[in-house]
C-alpha cells in the first residue's frame, strides 16, 4: 500500500478506497482563515454544536489584516469570539499565516486536516492528509469530525541525485508544473518517495506539498524521516514524531522522476504557474518589484537564504524589495539572528507576518509592471494590477535580482548559505489563543449577518421566474467577487444586492417583489469557482429551485447544500418558461423521497412538463430538511 | 530677540518682522510625502526648472504604502522619476516617516524648512524654523528657494522642574494642548526655554514640536544644547551642531509655564487633541486596539519604552496591539538589541515604518471600538472606523494598557527604563536615493495627468452660473476626500467628475456642458481644510471667477494661485444671479492692474452690478497670467 492509502484506510468510516467512489473519513485536525472563516463560523454556529469534534481546531486571521475599513476588525472579533465558544484555538493577526503556523504547531505525522483554503496540503510535507475544502464542509467537518471526498488515485513523485547547488523545493515543484500542467493533479494524491527525500528540508518539502494545489490535486504527501524528526525536536514536539512510508512493494497509479541534480533556477511566466521556463531564458529581464514570502516561501531556511544574499548588498534604486515572514516566530529568529537587520540595510521593506500581497492585499504593482514572488499564483489581476507581469522564483532568484535590478539567476559564491542550524531558536506562544467557554456570547458587528436558512421541503411550490439566462453562467456571474464585495463575505443580504447585476440589474428587485421563485438557465450552469455564496444568496432571496439543461458540479452540491432544488431540463422545457406567468411544482415530497420525476405547472395556461430529479440518499435528507445546516441540526452530522 | 526672530531674521528676504505682516523667507529644506507630494510635483514640472534652489529637498514615500491598487506604486515612480531630475533626495518607501528621516538625517539648528505636510514642525526640535505647507508652496519653495507666511508673534512655554517619573513628552504637549486649546497657536510660534529643557531628550522635544500641529501653530522651536549635540553625534553629523538660544533680556508676545514635576499620564478624549483629561479618571476603560508609532512616537526611546514594559509579558487577548517603528534604522536598531523580539514575543503586530494607522492607512478599528493611539490625532472618523473612539496616550501608558486590557497609568517600578544609551547604533542609508539626471524622463502612470494650467486674463469673459450654493460651503464639498477619492489626488480630471456631488451631482456635466463659468456662494466660501485641489478643479473646470459674500482666507489664496477671480459680492447682488441667464465681465484687464472694481452684465436683461476686488501686487500678477505656476514660468518666483 502507498503511503496516502495507508493513512487514509485508517481513517476511513464510510465508502471504498477505490479511486472516483465517494468515501468519508475521519477529521483529526481543521483549520480556517479570516476570508473563509467568517462564513464558515456562521455556518457552525447555526449548526447549534456546542465543543468541535476534532482533536485541534484552529482559526487564523492571515488575510483581511490591512484593515481599512471596520469590516476586518469585526470579523476577527466575531471569529474570536466563536472560537472561544467552541474551543476553538485562535491565532491572532500578526501571528503569521496559517499554513506555516500549523506546520510549526500543530501538524503531525498520519493525522487529517481540512482547511478553508486551498494551500492547507502544505502540511502533507508532515505525513498528513491535509486537503482543502469549502468553508461549509470544514464547518461540518468541526461539527462531526467528518469529510466526505472522491476518493483520489495516487501519483508517485520519485525524486533522485543530489540537488544542484542554486535549484530549490521552488524549482522542484515548479518543474512538476511544467510536467504535469495546472490539471494534471485533479483527483489525485501526489506521494513523494526516493533518494532525493533527504536533499528536501522539512519546509523544502511543505514549499512543494503546498504548490501541489497548482496541479489541482487533491493534495500531496511526504513519508517521514530523521528530517522530519529534527524540525519536531526543534519545535518541541518531538513526541509526535512517528515513522511513516509507503510498503516497499506499494503500487501507484502513475509514476514520474524528478533529477535534484539537473534542476536549475526556474522561473512561472504570466499568467499561469505551469507557464515554466529556466531563468536563464529571461535573464536580463527589468523588474519594479519582488515579494518574498506567502505560504509557500516563507519560512526561516528561506528567509535565511534571501538574507545571505543581500547581507552587505543593495536592493536596486528603481526596486522595491517586500519581504513577509510567514510567522512571527521566523520574525523573532529573524530578529535575534542579525538577518532582519541584514535585510533593511539592504533596502528591504518589512510586511507584517501574513499572506499579504499574494493574495491582493496590498503592494500591488506598477502599472504595466513586473513583480518577481515567491508565492504560488501568478494569475491575471490577482497582483491588484490588472497588466502588470508577475513571475513565480525561488527565494534566492527573488533575493539575488532584487540586488541586481533585473531577473537573473548568476549568483555568486559567497551568497549561498551552507548552514542554519545556529539561529537560535525562538517559539511564540503569545498569539495562540486557548479560551474554553460555551457561554461566550458571540460578537456580531454590523457587516456580519447571520447565515441564510431555507425551508422545510413543501409538497407545492408556487412562483414566478425571477431570472431566464443562457449557457455557462459563472458564480462570478451570480455573486461577482471584487475588492469592493471582499469585505461583504459575512454578509449575504448585503451580497444579494449584486447578485447577477452584470447580467440584469433588476434581478434583486424582482425576487423581493415576487418573494423568491426560480431561476432558469442553460447548460453549464454554476461554473467557474467553489464560492459558496452563489448558493447562499439565492437562498436568502427565497429561489425554491432552479431548472437548467446541465449543472457544474461544486455548484450543484452547493445548491443542495443550501435546500435549493437543481432541476435537469431539456431544450424544449426551457422554452417553457417565461418571466410572466405562474409556475407550480407538485407532489414534490413524493417525488424528492422517492426520486420521481417533479410536475411543473404553467398555472396561466395549464400546460405541464416533468423534470428528473436524482439524489443520493445523503442528498435527499438535505433537500428535504430545508439545507445542510438544517439536516445536521435536527438529524446530527451522520445522516 | 526671541529665538524664532533671530532664526527668522537671519533667513528674511522681504517685509519685515512684525506680526501679522507678509513676510519672505530663505528656505534652505524641503520635504514632502508622497499624498500631497504627487500634485507638488506636477506643479514643480510645470515651472520648468532644472535643479531645486534649496540646499536639500527630500521626496518621502510614507503615506501611501499599503498599495491595494496600480495608483499608489505608479505614484512613488513618478516622484522617484522627478526627484532624479531635479536633484531631489528620494527616499523609497519602507524607510519610514518622513519627519522622523528628516530629523534623524538632515534637520540643522538654524536652518529654514517648509513641509507639504503638518507634521513640519518637528524638526523644531532641532533649533530650525520648520513650517507646513500646501504643495504649490512647497513646490515654489524648492523652485525659487521663498517662502511667504503671515509673520507669527511669539509665545514662551517656560519648562521647569525635574520630569515626574511617568510622565513623558506625549504629557507636556497634551498639557499644553488643555491649556490653550486646538485654536491656541495660530498664527504664533511657540518656543520652549527654562531649566527643564534638561528634562526633555531630542526625540521627546520633536514630539513636543509635532503636536505644535494641534495647537494651530504656524510651527514650534527649541534652543540647541548639550542633548541636541549628542543627538547629531549618535547621527555621525556633530559638524551640523550649532549653539543657538533666546538673548538673556528676549521678548515675548505671551508666555506659559509648565512644571514638569507636576505632569501626570494624559490623555486626549475622542474626538479632539485638546480634549484632556488624566489618565486617572479613565482608568479600567476596556479596550480594543492600541497603536504605537506615527510621526509622534515612533523614535528609538519611544520604542524601547514600550518594548521595556512589553518585554516577559503578554498582550491581553482581546487588544490588538501594532507597533510601526518611526524609520528603518529605529527597525534595525530594535531588532539588534533585542527589543524587536521582546515586543513580538509579547504578541504585539509589527507593520511596515510608515504613518499607517495614524492617516486612517490601515488598523481600522472595530466598530464602536476604543483605541488607544500614540499619534497625533483623534478626529472622529480619521481612523476609518466613524463609530470609533480614539484616546491619544504617551508609549508608556500604551504598552501598559496593552498588557491589562484597559485603559491604565498603574505602572510597576520594573517597567521603567532607566538607560538607552548602550543600544547598538545603526544608520541605513540604502532606502535613500540620490541620483540627479536633469535628462532623466518623468514617469507618468495612467492615473498621473497634468497638472491644470489657466489662460490669461481675457479683457472680456462671458458665461453662466454653473453652481448657486449658501453659506459655509466648505473644501469636502467642493473636492470630497475619503478612501476612494485619496488614490486620485494627482488626476484632476477624474477628481473634478465628484466635484460638488454632495450639493448637485450635475455640477460637473453642467461645467462640460457651458464651457465652463461662474459658482456663487454665499458667506464663508471655502472654509475647512487647505485642500489645493479645491481651487485646482474649478480651473480644470474652466470656472473663471467665483462670486461670494466672503471667502475663507487660504482658499482665497489657493484660487488666485490658480488663475481663478475671487470676486466678493453682497446679498443684493447675490440674487442678481440665476443659472439661466449669461453673464459677462468686462474692462478685465484694466479693472486689475488698477483694483478698480469689475462690471458683470446680465446679457439677458441687460442689468449690470459692480463688483470689488483687492489684490496685491503678487496676487495681481497671478491672475494677469493665470495662476502662480505661469506667472512663475514667464517672470521667475521673485515676481
Amino acid at each position: 500500500m502507498n503511503l496516502a492509502y495507508k493513512i487514509l484506510s485508517s481513517k476511513l468510516k464510510s465508502g471504498e478506497l477505490v479511486a472516483g467512489q465517494q468515501i468519508g473519513i475521519q477529521i483529526d485536525q481543521t483549520l480556517t482563515q479570516d476570508s473563509t472563516g467568517t462564513m464558515a463560523y456562521l455556518q457552525l454556529e447555526a449548526m447549534g454544536i456546542e465543543h468541535v469534534a476534532v482533536e485541534k481546531a484552529v482559526a487564523y486571521i492571515d488575510h483581511n489584516m490591512l484593515q481599512t475599513g471596520f469590516e476586518n476588525m469585526d470579523d476577527h472579533e466575531f471569529i474570536r469570539s466563536v472560537a472561544k465558544k467552541h474551543g476553538i484555538t485562535f491565532s491572532k493577526p500578526g501571528n503569521g499565516v496559517c499554513h506555516q503556523l500549523q506546520l510549526e504547531n500543530f501538524a503531525k505525522p498520519g493525522k487529517t486536516l481540512v482547511g478553508s483554503d486551498s494551500h492547507t496540503p502544505t502540511c502533507g510535507a508532515m505525513g498528513m492528509i491535509a486537503i482543502g475544502a469549502g468553508g461549509l464542509d470544514v464547518a461540518v467537518a468541526m461539527a462531526t469530525g467528518t469529510y466526505y471526498l472522491q476518493c483520489p488515485s495516487v501519483v508517485r513523485v520519485n525524486l533522485v541525485g543530489k540537488k544542484a547547488k542554486w535549484a530549490s523545493a521552488k524549482d522542484v515543484i515548479l518543474y512538476i508544473l511544467q510536467q504535469l500542467s495546472v490539471k494534471g493533479g485533479v483527483n489525485k494524491i501526489i506521494e513523494y518517495t526516493g533518494e532525493g527525500l533527504k536533499e528536501l528540508s522539512l519546509t523544502d518539502r511543505a514549499t512543494i506539498c503546498n504548490m501541489g494545489a497548482e496541479l489541482g490535486a487533491t493534495t500531496s504527501v511526504f513519508p517521514t524521516d530523521e528530517i522530519t524528526k529534527e524540525y519536531l525536536i526543534q519545535q518541541g514536539r518531538e513526541e509526535d514524531y512517528v515513522e511513516l512510508k509507503a510498503d516497499e512493494d506499494a503500487t501507484y497509479d502513475e509514476e514520474i522522476t524528478v533529477d535534484l541534480s539537473k534542476l536549475v533556477p526556474l522561473t512561472a511566466k504570466p499568467h499561469s504557474p505551469d507557464a515554466v521556463v529556466p531563468v536563464s531564458e529571461l535573464r536580463g529581464m527589468k523588474i519594479n518589484q519582488v515579494v518574498i514570502g506567502s505560504c509557500t516561501n516563507s519560512s526561516l531556511p528561506d528567509m535565511l537564504k534571501a538574507a545571505k544574499i543581500l547581507k552587505g548588498r543593495r536592493v536596486a534604486t528603481h526596486v522595491s524589495l517586500v519581504i513577509a515572514p510567514g510567522s512571527s516566530s521566523i520574525l523573532a529568529m529573524l530578529s535575534k539572528c542579525g538577518a532582519l537587520a541584514d535585510m533593511v540595510a539592504a533596502g528591504a521593506r518589512i510586511l507584517e507576518c501574513g499572506c499579504g500581497p499574494c493574495i491582493g492585499m496590498g503592494q500591488a504593482p506598477l502599472s504595466k509592471g513586473v513583480s518577481l514572488r515567491t508565492i504560488n499564483r501568478n494569475f491575471k489581476g490577482r497582483s491588484g494590477t490588472n497588466d502588470a507581469s508577475v513571475y513565480l522564483v525561488s527565494p534566492e532568484v527573488a533575493a539575488l535580482s532584487a540586488i541586481k535590478g533585473y531577473l537573473t539567476d548568476e549568483f555568486e559564491d559567497d551568497m549561498y548559505l551552507d548552514d542554519i542550524e545556529n539561529t537560535p531558536f525562538v517559539k511564540n506562544k503569545n498569539f495562540f489563543i486557548d479560551e474554553y467557554d460555551p457561554q461566550n456570547e458571540v460578537y456580531m458587528g454590523p457587516n456580519i449577518k447571520p447565515v441564510p436558512r431555507g425551508d422545510k421541503l413543501p409538497d407545492t411550490f408556487t412562483g414566478k421566474v425571477c431570472l431566464k439566462v443562457g449557457d455557462n453562467i459563472s458564480t462570478d456571474h451570480i455573486v461577482p467577487s471584487d475588492s469592493k464585495l471582499l469585505p461583504y463575505r459575512s454578509n449575504v443580504p448585503h451580497l444579494a444586492k449584486f447578485s447577477f447585476c452584470k447580467v440584469d440589474d433588476q434581478f434583486y428587485n424582482r425576487c423581493i417583489e415576487n418573494g423568491g421563485g426560480f431561476i432558469v438557465g442553460g447548460d453549464n450552469y454554476g461554473q467557474g469557482s467553489s464560492r459558496e455564496h452563489a448558493a447562499l444568496v439565492p437562498n436568502y432571496l427565497k429561489i425554491k429551485a432552479i431548472f437548467a439543461i446541465s449543472f457544474a458540479r461544486i455548484h450543484r452540491s452547493n445548491l443542495i447544500n443550501n435546500g435549493i432544488l437543481p432541476l435537469v431540463i431539456d431544450q424544449k422545457d426551457y422554452d417553457f418558461f417565461n418571466d410572466q406567468d405562474e409556475y407550480e411544482l407538485i407532489n414534490l415530497l413524493d417525488s424528492v423521497e422517492n426520486n420521481k420525476a417533479i410536475t411543473v405547472i404553467n398555472k396561466t395556461n395549464n400546460q405541464t412538463i416533468t423534470v428528473k430529479l436524482k439524489l443520493s440518499p445523503r442528498e435527499k435528507t438535505m433537500i428535504q430538511y430545508g439545507g445542510l445546516l438544517n439536516a445536521i441540526k435536527e438529524l446530527g452530522g451522520d445522516f
